[in-house]
């Protein structure tokens, strides 16, 4: 269960507020590399996890903080709509270019639907969606989508941190850069406890042996103009797991033409479908003259 | 550009069709840890590819690849509902107790939406969504998110392949795992020549000096049961990219509890939030008894 | 801020799985009526909050709570699918009626995508979405709608608590059921602490001099069978915020058949829509014969 | 059944055509405050009406007026795009600010997929969710919905009442925002006829012995850092039903430590969440140092 | 505006309520195919409408009563679902293996949120998307959607037709298949009226002199296996419009491999995408080996 | 199976990157209207094609092709997200007046999300969806879907064609152009070879003797303001397939007001609306008054 602290966690200070910024930032909140993701699915990973216990107990633990994460933007993003212009007339903007361009930069929804406030949704007014939330059952699996997940989420923190010169909104995102670095080794040290490379084919607990031995490590390549892949760490040399060894393939269907049944009677496809009569045939004859 | 062929890129065959298979394969074409969402990301990827441009043509072969394994799918789904039950009559059902059964676990739109066919949906009829698309022009974030995907979706085709005893379906599944089993490689192996765990954190062009520095090699425990959490690989020790020593921190706030300005006026928040005025008072005194 | 403690709110238990009744219970974490949403929507409100700040806390508080919840379902949703069955095969429903029927009942993404575990979704497996979260800035406009969702939330446990014989679900149920008692009570006592009746309409900041004066207390009928609407509160008498009377109006237009302007040239429309030339005049006329 | 008439229900006048107001006013279209909701959901509640026949007869009147009241938004909405800039060119935009202002304000599937008119989406271009809709089957369940609607729903209104000063519009938004007054009176008057207070709990045919008795007018606050919450109508005196007396708890928790099954071997976890084997406690350990 | 009667279009009768088939006409509802669709699309076209008057009045009479279709078909599901087995018990499957059958059957929503009412979703549960209504401000652009809606529209009344044995039901689907038939035929006839096939290509309105002339009316082929592609209407002889010739082109590239230029400094891109340094390419030639 | 050139299908130049007008290309890559639609339709259509083989073949084919447009249309968001201004800041506004306007006509997850790159998403940010993918079985119903999609496709185009004067992108889009021409006519060809009006309606596999016969060539005008509806090609004569003669009914109610059941206890609807006691209609004459 959980409790709060009337505090945040770090200091969410704004001197210059600003309603694009705002918008910028919903996208931490709600977008699929933002924070309610990476909160739902290290609580869900907890609540569904199966084995080991320290893993549960560390995914409640950032699971949790992430919570806190969602309250420090929806505040920065309130404090940031402080002054916005609630015009839409172009007298207003005639005056001043810059009401305008921010009016243009604001998220319409921030006034309209929250009174100046945060939603629960992306820079782009999408709403947050429950399928961003990845918590397979397998523990590597989850692992590498948390590392995706605070790649891109700090990718994102670094880019609105660009996009700021406000010293608090700079303060407030440096902490939470660094949380992402510390998230990010977080999740890659549960991937080195459990065998790094070694524990690879995600999973591995299906028997190898049952996969198409051809083509588990061969490098298929569908280019047709001439000029080829070129080579990497992938096209020739021993696989990073050391149970296989890379190659090329050009690619080829090894498969056939697809025949499908003819339509069943209750799915109503065209009469012309089922049967192919002579009246479609002369049909088709004299369309094509 | 892009060219086809007539034929599949491995056998598809069904021996015993299973429209509750067809429902489960879905999930494959449609799901966030399906074929159309990672043909389109590395698509994606490779069109807004800014960098090195051999990675360019790997995401391109890789996601030229995956068109091939949606067309497989669709195919494998139109296959396993020829001969569904098509009534939803109680006198069938009570003849037949596996047409009952079937019939619960049939996708319902495969027959009223496609005719026995296949959907651009997950096993649950959710349509494929554009949000599970990742590119984001940071390559380590996108080769992260890519061995994430290929993780989910080795894991969710080796639960397919218990799911079935049709030798078809099982054939078909084991090339499917054995591209995934490479194409995890794949990835982890642009990550190893770009510097692997070096690299970190990820993006490692912003400069590491400007994140906060007493919270990013520090895990913070929310836990207050008393009971901790159990130590790891990311509780002490040198961090995994070695410009960091792990340490452990009790979560506490460092913020303060916030303050958002009155509501403007022409947000129409209740008059009361705007001003305490003295009938208020009264008001709420008079409630409380 | 938010902290953690690693057992539940109140006891789950699960004596006898149940992978049917799982997939219900997914409608109490990611559905319209769920704690997902409830639990965001607190917790928005809050971080939003202008005014008072009592209320802040308030929602805090129960935001708060409402995770626990979340916490509580989701591990119900893990107990009860355990033990589900994990084939689609014919013989194995043939053998046994109950197979087929589970399998039918069950959710193929906790399986799939979960291994057996929770997932953001709703019953059908529609993920939750964000813009279920309402946050509108005005504080009775928020507590109406946290009675809703309190409302529809309860009579939802009332329903899963009528389809499981289960003592530790109907156990853990009736405590989910009494707190949503409490928070309906709770939200009204914001109401009443607020005037009641006598704060209508929401938002009473807007002067109601600006209103349509002839039909802000008219009940409208465009009823045109002859039968009419029956007589009740809402047709005569004073209004509940005692500020006008009731009224019953016939529907009638009190507008004119709008006329938009003719297309715009950049607008490709046909050009037919653009002048009704005499060329097309003799075209509908030969077409019309 | 339905009938039209082609004339509005209200007069809808644009003297100033503002494209940035036509996006504002699609919030009141496909918004979850918006018509497209309300109309959908008093007609689902009327088609589902089971128990006394006035109310579905008033939901149908209702829900009917609803119709003409996207209808007067929709023509409101094309009104207010023509002469809308149509251009992206810088030039343009350095010549004449306002362009460029306007540009960033509007939707630019307007014009890209409307050809300047309406569409069934919300001011950020979200479409308009069916998932909006509740229909609960419990008549106060379904009210209070419906008060909570038309309370966000007057907000949003006076909202666009404040962004415009075009007569015509202010004219027609006091038309709409006296029907959402009287709208909040029709849901809450059934309330009174039902019962007010005294029909809490919802759903109020649930036997109210069967919920636990401990936590039913419990206030209960996981706040921990010392400041507590201010007291408040809820916090103790007769609750507002008369079933019942306030009282405030101090969260804690009632359950254990969740305790999950280990992974089925079809479900393909990681071995290592299987059996925490020997190896894997070695290679912990190295992993650890 | 609009008026209600309260007799429904056309009877609605159902002898044997069948819950499996309640999830089935919720297709016809909420889906792509369905009648919130049309019954949006009609209205929005009609109120977006520019050019003759006409068609504007065509759409909203046929608009208005597609609103009645949706109300016979709410009241059909709720009819249908008067009787469902409400429990989740194997006990009860077992005992009666229809029950578990049905309960697979049905949409869990129906009762859950529904209380045995339709919903705004189709037959998987997926709620209805704003996203489906096509306004396009191109008269042909739209008859051809709406000629495409009625022609999968009648293709799921045609189905939910065989799927079912009630004759009430029967009788109801066979009414609202006749409406379709007509539907198709009112849309074509707007269509022959502008001109028919030489009203293409849709829009007429932008001078087709402008576009690339070889490209026009040249079937493209991608095909690379070497059997090609049958001959057909499109493939040689005059183009339907009468205003080209067809013909058929193997597919070439005719642009370039596209270069981008390299990452922005503020993207933070990894620093080896914006400099191929020595010691990439050393790290990159110690990885290779 | 599918093979890739590097090079794409027609050039992509830009010579004046416009990131405003790449917002606007994200319509053709990620809407209703767009590629990725087209793309995934024809696919889908071609692997769950029953009947005629040929018509398959020429969907492989000209899915194949959408693919490379895709393509195009990503690099030429690219391309045009080139030295977009990256700044929310007032000072940089103020400065130049574009940056501005720039600014607010720039989707911001173009920069957030996808580092200055392309995104499955429409010119709101609105992601793809997989429900946009209509493949029906029956071969009429889809060819008609096709002609819909490329006529608003197109038309798409030359909207996008009239905003911008890039002449790289003009050229661009007069080929996309020539394509939808092209495109058009192949679908109508195959709506002609297969028997044009003869065809209908659609199913025409279903008995129309079957259908209601009082109602399939009816037109039904629900107006009531006694204006009527102007005759047009549908309201007499013979209908276009020539087997109906087309009539106009004056819409009436051939059904009765629905009546359903009462809630079922398990339901937990109110208790009032289960019996009408005498309390409840005591309590209703006390409001009542």
């Amino acid at each position: 269960m959980f409790y709060h602290d009337k505090r945040t966690q770090y200091k969410v200070r704004v001197e210059k507020p600003n309603p694009a910024f705002a918008r910028m930032l919903q996208q931490a909140i709600g977008g699929i590399e933002g924070e309610m993701r990476v909160c739902m699915q290290y609580l869900f990973q907890a609540w569904n996890s199966r084995g080991p216990v320290k893993y549960r107990d560390m995914l409640l633990d950032t699971g949790t903080e992430e919570i806190a994460h969602i309250e420090m933007l929806a505040t920065a993003v309130a404090l940031n709509l402080e002054g916005a212009p609630l015009t839409v007339q172009e007298a207003a903007i005639q005056q001043d270019g810059v009401v305008g361009a921010v009016l243009g930069g604001m998220n319409p929804r921030a006034f309209l639907s929250g009174g100046l406030g945060a939603l629960a949704v992306d820079a782009e007014g999408v709403p947050f969606s429950g399928a961003y939330v990845v918590s397979s059952g397998n523990i590597l699996g989850d692992m590498y989508t948390n590392v995706a997940a605070e790649s891109t989420g700090r990718v994102l923190a670094t880019r609105l941190w660009e996009l700021t010169d406000d010293p608090g909104m700079k303060d407030m995102l440096a902490f939470l850069i660094a949380r992402d670095t510390m998230h990010q080794q977080q999740w890659l040290s549960v991937i080195e406890e459990l065998g790094g490379h070694k524990a690879l084919p995600i999973p591995n607990s299906f028997p190898q042996a049952k996969e198409n031995q051809h083509f588990n490590y061969a490098f298929v390549s569908p280019n047709i103009d001439g000029t080829g892949t070129p080579e990497g760490r992938w096209t020739h040399g021993p696989s990073l797991d050391g149970k296989g060894e890379f190659k090329v393939l050009k690619a080829e269907p090894y498969g056939d033409e697809p025949k499908l049944g003819p339509p069943v009677p209750e799915g109503h496809a065209q009469k012309e479908q089922m049967t192919l009569t002579d009246s479609l045939i002369g049909n088709i004859k004299d369309t094509l003259g």
